[in-house]
């Protein structure tokens, strides 16, 4: 029969999951309403980001991307930052997370034409168990445009 | 050590944003199959769902969402309500879930061109358990198209 | 009060959505790797793949999808298979699984026009509590263009 350790255990890797999921859920809304502590809240203290071009190091500098002017604009047009449900690996206390991330932008030119999917890239997380619960120590971010390293990060490992 | 008690509490509180996950992933089916009583059995009686214009207010006028001229149009043309991952914040017997939805529509110009996205909205659900599981006091939804108040729903408390 | 064996059943019971709803953000992931095995894993030894026109029947059979003319020109040009959040009902040792899922391809005819959703489709899954896992026993898809099939595969049964 089952000990009070074992459903414990099983327990926490359920709370786990279910927090990793909060993690990635918690993404889009913080930056879509240029929530900074709420973007820099996902990443571990020397977290990184890296979208293509120089990498975000350091969790201020990632929370920083709200300033960006690219951000910025899309924002004032009116921005959906989508994450899909995420497939999630954990070994320990680190986690690795692979998912879609797409940003919706409503078109400028015809109010009738609705959103189009500025960017769907690929991604992959590095996450590690703090005392203040799961943060990213490396989300990496590639567009899926029919390139090889977009497709890798897909990969298990 | 732990015991059976709080053992039982961690579980109940897993269960509770498995069952709201559930609920989430359950809106976009009922109003695409048109669905009526599955549209209202995710609202609370009095539960009320405003989406710009005159909010619905109670779970008949809801469900009734599905015989609105646009809602028939888009079932027609083949619609798509994708709602994201939500964001669940539960405290005790209420909880507010943030999270993306999207309709996408097929492209009556031209069968060629897929599907686009008419609407993408910001939302924020006040949930509350009831006797039959958690249910929707209120849901609001705002078009992301660079305004305020739609950023203002994504907002953490 | 409750009995570790009425825990065991809750955290059971919660484990089985939790990987259920990790076989269904594998999909995409695969799928756009052109990661045969990972597609196959997904599958029971005689699954089966119905998404129009002759049905892939046996793991080996879907797991070849990634082969096909249709699939190796999406990856080609970048593609995006986007499976949503999933309503799930267990029954024992059997599920039911709805979504949507959508393939977001890379516009060949303007970098600059970003993706566009070139299938949105409604999903049913059967599945089966394998040895290995939940498996795929049946999942049929079919493009919303508006039509009766696809939405009867949302409704509840």
């Amino acid at each position: 029969m089952a000990t009070i350790e074992d459903l414990e255990n099983r327990i926490a890797a359920l709370e786990d999951r279910l927090a990793i999921l909060q993690l990635v859920a918690s993404y889009g809304p913080a930056v879509d309403s240029l929530d900074r502590d709420g973007v820099g809240a996902l990443w571990a203290e020397d977290g990184r980001y890296d979208f293509g071009g120089d990498p975000l190091q350091g969790r201020d500098a990632v929370a920083s991307l709200i300033d960006l002017e690219t951000h910025r604009n899309y924002v004032g047009q009116g921005s959906s930052h989508i994450l899909s449900l995420p497939r999630i690996e954990i070994d320990g206390d680190r986690a690795v997370v692979v998912n879609y991330s797409q940003v919706f932008v409503r078109d400028p030119s015809s109010p009738r034409a609705g959103w189009h999917a500025d960017r769907c890239s690929a991604n992959r997380w590095e996450l590690v168990r703090t005392a203040e619960g799961w943060r990213a120590t490396a989300r990496t971010n590639r567009l899926l445009d029919g390139s090889q390293p977009a497709r890798d990060l897909l990969r298990r490992d």
